[in-house]
């Protein structure tokens, strides 16, 4: 597809369509706390990567874990949640257990508009939740129990909802539990079919490593719209060179955009480049969930008809906002944040 | 007593005991979000007070509630959270459930090194919680479902750990259900006898209002240490004028620290009298757990053997880190402000 398909996002495409975005992923309440280099150094865990862990080994963590905050997480539907506070008509799909965990995270997600109706689940592993560590240098390091999440299966995806969003959004760690990668593939189908177009979030770098070919096939065969920040591009391309994966993605996908922390974005469609600068913040506090809100502010414009240089700077003030405080989910409007700077 | 025997707070009664300061309370998770005055109105909420309602009640305004974040809570918890998190020995009585959120509270406050046993409830109501409601004011409003904070009895009173606690310290807020109001008295006679002191916290001017019998007879025959803000020390002794409370209040208890928001505080023993400025925040986010906090520092500081007019100031600084951001269990390290601010 070229550039100018993508216009089409603001026009029929959304108007015939009841939701902007649905997004599909793991359903997880976040535990956010404190550390140190030193507790993780002690405790194994790599630093800035999110590691998946069993029951038993989340049990044991949070014994050693600090005092805590919880607040509902999970990628694809923090970006679903920042879509909404922007005033976008999002739906998720994802799997929580029938149990307290579950309804904060079911609670917090229709709270602020978004349809959400998987069934949860009334047996086995309890909500997911993902231990997060927050270093004084504002790095944070997920541990993450999939719990629940991981017993999503095609049967859980809803044909109908998937047919009445303009873009369907996944998040590459759905790819870790074999049969969510099923409902993944099945989501993905029924949108194309439905003329919908499909967007991804490489998620992890490790996640990455885990699935390259999978990925690799998905993202020139399926996907419309890419997410990734650099360590990612660079694991999916195995280059070490940032421009040289810039290239390599840009005829895989109608849309890549690439996240560089403080060096900002880059959006790249065929026949247009565009360098965004990341929006400066007093103090960066906990990057918890900087990529999930940048594709909140860029999916929010590309459905709203906004140019992409304009999709990667909305993507740019959600990220701010969300890395200048603890948690995933935006405590300050975004709406106004967006009006304000676009004005 | 006089104002010397304070003094011995420092000295042996501290170093004979194994815990500078017992907290009996409520054990509650706190819900909190961003709210409006239309909203406060909507839903008929008494703005700035604490309202308890039944599990129903609950369940209906969570409905209608935005998108939360999840903290451990209750009054005297969060005292004793800042008083650990300041470098004091805490203990801590008071009923969870044995569900998720039961899990959280006796987590977050065993991650500060509080001892924590009283046996969670195994059948009956869920865990306590209160759902918060902070405004742009930076004003809270308080809706509490007891839950199974509410079964305490005075057989979780540890006589022990009673005994082996330099102060304890009593939520105002523990009068409202009946079994807690018998193991608050169980709890304040213990201590007593074995020669500790009794603090009480007045927590909330219509708690106050509640009990107001019990409350005076307490504070003459029972307390050492109390704590109130202004609007309940004048609702205590029905007075409409804060000099008038002072004086009432002088000959009653050891003694008092009267909080009183942006103009700071007043301790009052029977032989001084010391104003203490409020710290200054840049911008106060949110002023649940100020009172707590403010306990906290003044309990720590008195365990320590300082000064009442130290002691003071440590509360304004406790209270002043509190306020600061959403929430009322602190964010920076309580000890280290505390000791760049006394050095």
């Amino acid at each position: 597809m070229s550039g100018t398909a993508i216009n089409v996002i603001g026009g029929t495409l959304v108007e015939t369509r009841k939701y902007d975005v649905l997004g599909i992923g793991n359903a997880i309440v976040d535990v956010i706390s404190h550390s140190d280099d030193t507790f993780l150094k002690n405790n194994g865990l790599a630093k800035g990567a999110m590691t998946l862990i069993d029951a038993e080994a989340a049990e044991g963590l949070y014994r050693r874990m600090g005092s805590a905050v919880e607040s509902s997480g999970g990628s694809a539907a923090n970006t679903i949640a920042g879509l909404a506070a922007l005033g976008g008509r999002g739906a998720f799909i994802g799997k929580v257990r029938n149990d307290q965990l579950g309804g904060i995270f079911a609670h917090d997600i229709r709270a602020l508009g978004v349809a959400f109706d998987t069934a949860a689940a009334t047996t086995g592993a309890p909500t997911a939740r993902c231990l997060i560590f927050v270093t004084p240098d504002a790095q944070r390091t997920m541990q993450t129990f999939l719990g629940a999440s991981a017993t999503l299966t095609p049967a859980d995806i809803d044909a109908d909802m998937v047919r009445a969003s303009a873009i369907t959004y996944l998040e590459g760690y759905l790819w870790d539990p074999p049969p969510a990668k099923e409902a993944f593939e099945k989501a993905a189908t029924i949108a194309h079919e439905a003329g919908n177009m499909v967007a991804l979030s490489l998620s992890d770098a490790f996640c990455v490593d885990r699935h390259r070919a999978d990925f690799l096939r998905l993202v020139e065969g399926f996907v419309d719209i890419l997410f990734a920040n650099e360590s990612e591009i660079l694991s999916l391309y195995q280059v070490d060179d940032f421009d040289a994966a810039l290239q390599r993605v840009r005829g895989h996908c109608q849309v890549a955009a690439l996240t560089r922390s403080e060096k900002g974005s880059v959006v790249v469609a065929s026949d247009e480049v565009h360098v965004i600068d990341a929006v400066k913040v007093p103090k960066v506090i906990d990057t918890t969930g900087a990529g999930d809100l940048y594709a909140a502010g860029f999916l929010f414009g590309l459905t709203q008809g906004r140019s992409l240089h304009d999709c990667g700077r909305i993507g740019s003030i959600c990220s701010g906002e969300i890395i200048s405080h603890y948690g995933a989910r935006p405590e300050a409007s975004l709406a106004e944040l967006v009006s304000q700077a676009l004005r």
